[in-house]
């Protein structure tokens, strides 16, 4: 490993080889989630010099308590699956920095200048995989229970539910298949809400839930609290009411953070980042991977696999745009 | 788990519910490779009944010893990654069954017929994930040193290759970037050979190799045996000379399964399945995942992450699929 050099002028850096000066690297990841430490795994074992900046460890995956389907662990915790991915990227010569990225620069010379609160770095290429973020509910209790009968995704966590009684907020798609999902599963009673009069998903579902025994549709329905004891045993309404149920799912959106992306000038297609079928994005050096990118634009395919999988494809692609650096330079 | 009644009459079948009938299923998947076992887990897992037919265990992942670039495992092999797989999607009740495909015939209710060596089945949806096999050179030696210094993933194989002398036998893009990839993971020769007096790669490539110092490029050269007692010590050429090896990378393409697809009426692209960014394929109820499909047209792609990432993709779509059709029915 090499040892960074926080005072280094990263401005007046000319050499061609990464290895150099302490604080260039070949390839800069932003973003600490599956696709993130996939791509850093790939191009770290392929002779890359990889630095992997972020504070969201494990992404979206690390807020998961118990994970069944990432295919090789029958059951593994979002942290602890995170942290394997992150000691192979590791072992391999990734430096990662548990850094928040302020800003990032295109330097004249087609590189890139990430700073960060933990230093700066100067990268090649670029691979953004900065994920999203759930949209929350915002009640009390919310954030108490989350993995304790808590979930924002039906997907990942309806199976836990058999027998169970459960809510399901939200009146899109996600909220839709999350509740059929949570049927087919063998929930016991699924109480799916929308806080208006109407549900906005695609009509076929909301035929499909009403052919359910399993599913209870209310509407002008919100919750305004979640309560229990170790796990979630109530929630409140904002009319007063209160149902007795084992988990709530939150199936309102979720924000991709694609902040960074948009200061680079990367074009997003439908607030996501737009990438071809290898990863790249219109800026020349610059990939993205993951949820973050619009190759996941079905919420329901926003899992560890596909993470993973498109991190890999980045990561080739990276490898691929700096060995034609090499030629040119 | 179903207990299954091979003497069923299955044309006369046509009662509704999977459960009724012993050889009925949701979903049938042909393959047993990362793709076909991570479509299997997610499915079961959703609560759809699943039998996954196939002889090809592990497919091309249960032919590695070593694999470090799956991501959550440092060090695991392709058998011992699929017997996890395996037991993950049989926890949640697949039915996987090790049988030929002989047929796969649609009947006129627009279920699919699998027949195979090990019995027949009845499914109201299929996933292709048949998977690909390696072009091999079909030398003495070779089958013998598979997994023991003979590969034919230089992407997945070349980080075991540092300080090692190899050599690399294929004119095309695949063995033009296992040759850099050797190269910039620090093998200590690589010897790319090309049976003709050209290669048909991208030119690019080709110059790029010729910068590298530690890259030689021989043309007319066939390797005609490969000899080595535990691992691969020598290969033999069609000119009489030899070479001392660590390692030979045959990197001149592979076949893609798609004799069952082509029999379905299922349209291929470029050879391989063609689906849509949801892994569906031109026939109704018929979907496609892996290496088998034209999403992974690059065969560098080719990856397990890749495959499990589309069988999550494939997964999905059919689980929606078939929640359409309980609607109908």
């Amino acid at each position: 490993m090499l040892i960074l050099g926080p005072t280094e002028d990263l401005e007046e850096e000319q050499e061609e080889n990464a290895q150099a000066r302490p604080n260039e690297k070949d390839l800069g990841i932003i973003g600490l989630g599956p696709a993130g430490l996939t791509a850093a795994l790939y191009a770290s074992r392929s002779g890359v010099s990889v630095v992997q900046v972020g504070l969201d460890y494990g992404g979206q995956m690390g807020l998961a308590m118990e994970i069944e389907n990432y295919p090789g662990y029958e059951m593994i915790s979002g942290i602890e699956l995170a942290d394997k991915m992150k000691a192979q990227a590791e072992k391999f010569g990734t430096k990662i920095v548990f850094g928040e990225v302020s800003t990032i620069d295109i330097l004249e010379n087609g590189r890139f200048h990430i700073k960060s609160d933990m230093g700066d770095f100067v990268v090649k290429a670029l691979i953004l995989a900065t994920g999203g973020r759930h949209r929350e509910l915002g009640v009390p209790g919310e954030k108490e229970f989350v993995g304790r009968g808590m979930s924002y995704c039906a997907t990942c966590d309806a199976a836990f539910f058999k027998n169970k009684t459960v809510i399901v907020a939200g009146s899109g798609d996600a909220a839709a298949t999350g509740t059929l999902a949570l049927s087919d599963v063998g929930a016991k009673r699924i109480y799916w809400i929308s806080r208006s009069d109407y549900l906005k998903c695609e009509k076929i579902y909301i035929e499909r839930a009403k052919n359910r025994d399993n599913i209870t549709i209310l509407y002008n329905k919100q919750i305004t609290e979640i309560k229990g004891t170790n796990t979630i045993e109530e929630v409140v309404f904002n009319d007063g009411n209160s149902l007795k149920v084992d988990g709530v799912f939150a199936e309102i959106g979720s924000i991709p953070n694609v902040e960074l992306a948009q200061a680079l000038g990367v074009e997003l297609e439908e607030g996501l980042i737009k990438i071809d079928d290898e990863c790249r994005t219109n800026v020349t050096g610059i990939f993205a991977a993951g949820d973050v990118t619009s190759k996941i634009n079905n919420p329901l395919m926003r899992q560890i696999t596909t993470s993973t999988g498109l991190g890999t494809v980045a990561a080739l692609s990276a490898i691929e745009y700096l060995q034609g650096l090499k030629i040119k330079g």
